[in-house]
């Protein structure tokens, strides 16, 4: 696969990674290890009615870690929700942060961890390399097998005011530690299960057609679709298979070194908008626009569209790259509908008549920059408008 | 392939990485950032020669950044190297490391920084996880495609007393940025172009096969053995040809990821005290050995010798699995004698009467832990007498 790129300077960070069964009792050693002293950890209702909160907090408190519980973030974090973790944080005299949870509380912990060492608020580190003084040290325990967020560079936090999600992207968001425990993704129900898988998959895709992918994300993107490939489906079907779960939990951080450091495209920079407008779950946006993009994507790079049908298990001997590269599509649409993914963006809720002002904030989108092929207004639209 | 394997709680760490043609004129940029005033240079006659050496220096001028330098150590540093080079980072008042060089001079800046940060002498760290304190910054330029210590936990320095290598692990050694120049291979010669290669292949195929082996090493491993079976023979031919030269510099870093991350296996476990007894190039005595390892090795785990055989481009279609994984042997034994590796240990100047001794050393070294197959003191006699 190397021979065939050009390699210009290209840069990949990826945090401390501790991956297994049970790895979750080690919160406690990790946040020691990082010299914290109290520490600001932010999860979810459904985590902590879990256990697993529990879990970890008593991993904190058998090393004599003090720590400030914070909750109150809702899914498409919010600006104001920050602010109010900001203060938080400095109210109880924190100096590290650890977030149990889903792609939501990690965001906001990174965003909080952001804030309290840079100051200001999160909508002034907007876009690319814009936060300037190091973190607080971060742990990250993710509860979902999606969003990546416990090794990459991103945040995704909601401006209020604007009705957009913001991409955040600084080296300085990668966690200290990621902490993966498979066996918390047992008490995800199906349909968060698929939805979080499909995320992760628009993950690995995006960042293996990305301009901006290298040979080391490259194998880690088509390791996870492989994965995701051959295990989202059965982890779907049952909540307590920890073979499937281990496999989505793999394939989820591998997904997640991928684009962390070769950025997204197009998918993520239409469905960042759709989310600020409807409040969905960001991965079903993804799972629906994901196969729209990629045929929109295809003549960007026909040879990496047939890798990706063959990683999907596809037959495609004997036949032109052209139709090879459309089984990729194929057999994306073909796992979405075996998931239960709704099929359109109407089954979303979303009107047609919001679609101009959507192409409008995704032309804005940091994700747009790596996007494959080159995208103009009326190209958006013509996606949304086939999406919808 | 993520299906095949019962996952333990495991540990992944990787430094920041910064890849490319030029990237060296990042030094100063990649020096300032962690916070150094004053940088140790640890870098040898031939890069100094070539003038790599001028290119870093002028590059932390650039940036205002003093430096002292020092190139007194050899290949195989000894430990006694390492106690004089800690002296002139105390003298010279250094609080950061730079390494440009192969992988001597880059694990004497490890034990140098291990040493100036936790005192005593680098023997007392032998072994694995016995470095306490952090290390002050450390940033690494390989200039060989091969020893893979730019991104590794490892840090091989010989005992001058007891004439063996000892195998320093610990977390703390892997550097914070690792700087990755293609560009620099270019003045190394067809013979150190192969035992480098080959060191890193060796590398790829102890990590893939070893028992500590985990997904997110698999695919660095495979990826990079895959790369050096299809580069390392052009690599050889020409100097100048830079394709081959950039894969094989991310063949090396992937090896070194795999195997800091998977450690090793017998192969390593002697050739350490081989290169401790007779200062011979690493990476020529593990060319020499690893076929006869592999051969031993292959009842432990036919299925990735298969795996290795299929990287390697061999056919294995309609095979059985053993006659399939034979062909792995078969076919680094090949690429040995395609790029002038000595047939034998008697060839690199071995002689027969020191085998016990070199079993007894070998049985003691970290590397042994994690061979696939268990290894008596009668295996490793046998195999060093074959390989004679």
């Amino acid at each position: 696969m190397f021979e065939d790129k050009v390699v210009h300077i290209t840069k990949f960070v990826a945090p401390e990674i501790i991956f297994g069964l049970g790895a979750l009792s080690q919160v406690g050693d990790s946040v020691l290890r990082l010299g914290a002293r109290k520490v600001f950890v932010v999860t979810d209702e459904g985590v902590s009615s879990a256990g697993w909160v529990d879990t970890a907090l008593d991993s904190l408190k058998e090393v004599g870690i003090e720590y400030e519980c914070y909750s109150d973030s809702t899914s498409n974090p919010k600006d104001v929700e920050v602010a109010s973790g900001v203060e938080a944080y400095r109210l109880a005299g924190c100096d590290a942060v650890l977030a149990v949870g889903g792609g939501s509380p990690i965001d906001v912990a990174k965003a909080v961890a952001a804030v309290a060492s840079n100051g200001g608020r999160i909508n002034d580190y907007e876009g690319v390399n814009r936060i300037i003084h190091p973190l607080p040290p971060m742990v990250v325990v993710p509860t979902t097998a999606g969003s990546g967020s416990e090794v990459s560079q991103f945040a995704m936090i909601v401006d209020t005011n604007r009705k957009v999600k913001m991409t955040i992207i600084s080296k300085s968001l990668v966690p200290d530690i990621a902490l993966i425990d498979p066996v918390v993704l047992q008490t995800k129900d199906a349909e968060l299960t698929a939805v979080t898988g499909m995320d992760a998959l628009s993950h690995a895709i995006e960042a293996y057609t990305s301009l901006a992918a290298t040979p080391l994300t490259d194998v880690h993107a088509i390791e996870a679709l492989q994965t995701i490939a051959n295990n989202l489906r059965s982890s779907v079907a049952s909540r307590t298979n920890l073979k499937a779960k281990s496999a989505m939990a793999m394939a989820s951080l591998q997904a997640g070194l991928a684009f962390s450091n070769a950025i997204l495209g197009a998918t993520h920079a239409m469905t960042h908008q759709v989310d600020g407008l409807l409040d969905l779950h960001h991965g079903k946006t993804n799972a629906v626009l994901l196969p729209y993009v990629m045929e929109f994507n295809m003549i960007a790079s026909t040879d990496k569209f047939v890798r990706i049908a063959e990683a999907f298990g596809e037959c495609v001997r004997g036949m032109s790259s052209w139709a090879a590269a459309e089984r990729a599509v194929h057999a994306v649409r073909r796992l979405t509908r075996d998931i239960g993914i709704p099929k359109n963006l109407t089954a979303l809720g979303l009107n047609g008549s919001y679609i101009p002002q959507l192409v409008k904030s995704a032309l804005n989108d940091a994700c747009l920059i790596t996007n494959p092929r080159d995208v103009e207004e009326e190209d958006l639209t013509e996606i949304f408008r086939k999406a919808l």
